[in-house]
Order: C-alpha cells, then sequence, then structure tokens
C-alpha cells in the first residue's frame, strides 16, 4: 500500500508521500510516489500516487512525455495548462486512459487496476489548488471546511490532522503535522514505509520551497517519533474518568 | 459500520463497542453489539459482533436457543462448553452456518454477508480467552504480544492501543485506552456512533464486573473526549522538528 497526505493552507501546501510498493508480502520495493514540476515562478505542480504501479507509472511517463513532446502536444502538458483545473482534467484524463487498457488486460476476477493521485500546485496569478483525482478520471478539491486529502492507508492517520490541521496552520506545524500522521501509519500498517518524500511550496511563490528525503535512520525523524510517544503516552496518564 | 475493541490482560478482560447500524446512508439505527452471558462465579462470555445484522442477530438468537433449549440441544450451548475454546468452536460453527445461509439468498454481484464477532470469557478453573471469530467459523486468539482485538473500523484507534497497551495494563487504564480509541474512530468516521456498552470482567472472578452503557450526551465521556483533545494539542506543540 501507501500513504500520501496534502494540505492546502493559507500560507502554503505541505505535501507527504512514502516509497513502499509491495506485490504480494513477499515482493516489497522502494519506489518514489512524489512528483515536481517546476518553472521557478511561474508554475509549480506536485503529484503523488497511489495504487496499481504500473497504472501510475505509466500515466506519469505520458505526463513527461507529453511536456517533452512535440507543440501539438501542448494540449496534452501539464506545463502549458492554463490553470491548476486544467492540470487536474489533463491528469484525470491520461489516468483513466492509462487505467482502462491496463484493466483490459487483468480481465481475472477480483483483479482492477485501481489508483489514484493527489495533485497540488499553482500557476502565476492563480490560486493555489490541491485535488485528489480518482481512477475514472474525475476529482475532488480541498477546501477551507477539508484543508488535507490523502490516498492509500489514510485512516491510521487521520485523527491527529482532524484534530490540528486548520486553514491557518502554519507551514512549521503543518510540516509536523504530517510528519506524525505519517508515524502513526508507519507503526500501524507494515505496507506503508521509510523513505519519506516531503515537499513543501510557499503560497505564491510558483516554486518549491523545500524538498526532502527523509531516509529510514533518519535521527531528526526518530526523536520526533519517541517524543511524540512519550508525549502521547504523558497525555495518556493526565486523562480522568 | 461499527467498532468493536476486546482487551486481554493480566487483570482481566475490557470490552468497548458503539451501536451503530446502516444500511445505506440513509437507513441508520441503534443495535446493541455486545451481549453478555454469565452463571456468576462459574463462567462468564461476552460477545460483540460486527458486520451483517441479519446474520449476527440469527447467529445470536440461535446460541440463545440452544442455551434454552432442551438438553439433547446441550453440546451447541455455550453454557454447557467445557472450555473457551469450545464455546469459540460452537460459535463459529453457528456464525458461518447462518453467514453462508444467508449469503445463499444474496447471490447479487457485490453482495456478501460477511459477520465477525469478538468473544471473550472465561470458566471456573480455566483460562481468561480472548476470541476473534471469522465469517468461516475460524478464529485468532489474543496472545500476550498481542493483548487486543478489534472488528469493524479498527484503524482509527489502533495508534493509541499499539501505543499504551500490554498485558500489564491496569483494568482503568485499558478502561481509558479503549474509551481513547473509540473517541478517535467517533470523530473520523460517522458510521460508528453513540451510545456505548462497556463491559469489564475481572480475571477470576468469573462475574461481569461492570457493565455500563454510555449515552450521547454523557458529561464524563465528553470531558475526556475534550480533555484528550486538549492533552493531544498540547503534545503537538511540545513536539519539536
Amino acid at each position: 500500500m501507501t500513504y500520501c497526505v496534502g494540505l492546502l493552507l493559507k500560507a502554503g501546501i505541505v505535501l507527504l508521500s512514502d516509497t513502499r510498493t509491495n506485490a504480494g508480502m513477499d515482493n516489497i520495493s522502494t519506489y518514489r510516489k512524489q512528483f515536481l514540476f517546476e518553472e521557478p515562478g511561474e508554475r509549480v505542480i506536485a503529484i503523488m500516487t497511489a495504487g496499481n504501479l504500473s497504472v501510475t507509472q505509466t500515466t506519469l511517463a505520458r505526463l513527461r512525455e507529453a511536456i517533452d513532446g512535440p507543440d501539438d502536444q501542448a494540449h496534452r502538458s501539464i506545463m502549458h495548462a492554463h490553470s491548476m483545473l486544467q492540470v487536474a482534467e489533463i491528469i484525470g484524463a491520461t489516468l483513466a486512459e492509462v487505467r482502462q487498457s491496463v484493466d483490459e488486460k487483468m480481465a481475472g476476477p477480483g483483479q482492477g487496476a485501481a489508483a489514484s493521485m493527489i495533485v497540488a500546485g499553482q500557476r502565476r496569478g492563480g490560486d493555489m489548488r490541491l485535488f485528489l483525482v480518482y481512477s475514472e478520471g474525475n476529482f475532488i478539491e480541498a477546501t477551507e471546511d477539508t484543508p488535507f486529502l490523502q490516498i492509500g492507508e489514510h485512516k491510521y492517520g487521520k485523527p491527529i490532522l482532524d484534530r490540528v490541521v486548520r486553514p491557518e496552520t502554519t507551514l512549521a506545524d503543518a510540516r509536523k503535522a504530517v510528519l506524525l500522521s505519517m508515524d502513526s501509519t508507519l507503526r500501524s500498517n507494515l505496507s506503508v514505509g521509510m523513505p519519506l518524500d516531503l515537499c513543501v511550496i510557499e503560497r505564491d511563490q510558483c516554486r518549491i520551497g523545500q524538498q526532502t528525503r527523509i531516509e529510514a535512520g533518519d535521527q531528526v525523524f526518530g526523536a520526533m517519533s519517541q517524543a511524540w510517544s512519550n508525549a502521547l503516552r504523558d497525555a495518556f496518564q493526565t486523562i480522568e474518568i
């Protein structure tokens, strides 16, 4: 499985993804699930992927081909799209097309090449937006009421987000919130694994502010994880019922 | 959906279940999912249910009929079983039988009358045991390494249990842990709802120690929920990364 989470805040966007991919319990690999595209100052687009790896890889490959391709393919290039809405539409159409073609090859019972993506970014002069694109190509968007979107193993890490994430949350707190949300998921579900990819995009900068890979033995992440465990246990002791 | 959790500790057993049942989003009802059977000092058995309501109700009805029935049905009565293992086997066999017969009536695609149960208890002179019985009638058992079992919407409430529940946990802390685990689930998932049924069985008492229904407006539960929110937010502020 996978866990990816994206936050859309007044201050910007924060994205975090794991890298574990498995085809069965005995076939586990590491694959990046966070892909960044930018023309600094002009536009920035981030994509995070969950689901069938052949679908997500082929979708990304086609998106890249359209970016690098000849001018007559420009209408399929996310780097030429007029707005983030159009970016989401291009990605949705590409994903749906790839999923359908893979689905047809996997005609066995119980099979299904589902995949989903989180798409975030901003074009100069436009709004910052955060979308969740489904297998079928349709999508939903984060709003003030629901400032975060998740794909993959989303349940373990949702309670902490429900409690602390608001549109006004600072980027530093948002970074902490997604890392703690991931920490809860890592502890409870083996199919989500280190290393992690973290990306921060400040509003109206139209460029990647911070992009970090957090490796398995990362001491800062380990210390945070331990501190959170201790803080939770202390908090638990203070509760009376 | 449903959320039920059972803890098997050195000090005894703690069980908590919600009561929300839904057949579609617009057909929501309240049904007890925790059923207690006791012959005080001799044996105590608790059953919690998740899944298809017609399956779980019919299974319970058949178990009750076997208890009240004529002596030639005694081998199917959980109140006559020689051990908790035999209790789990009787419940598993009954559940599998009912599920299969309902399944046959629901032959549509994507249908399926799945249900599962947590079975806990003790017979005088025997061990305290906690089982998770699957639709097919097979079961697993809680151990020292994994002292808790969950059915239904189990993911939201798992991180807190992973962090605080050990076989040595006191009954008071265990009660708190299951209530906080439920609180996280209630906040993140609409299909789990108040009131809650809480049951505590002390080791070797072979009787129900405490049985409480916590209603929707319960002030103590509300205060705990609020205190936990505040404690989590405070803990969040103390973490540095």
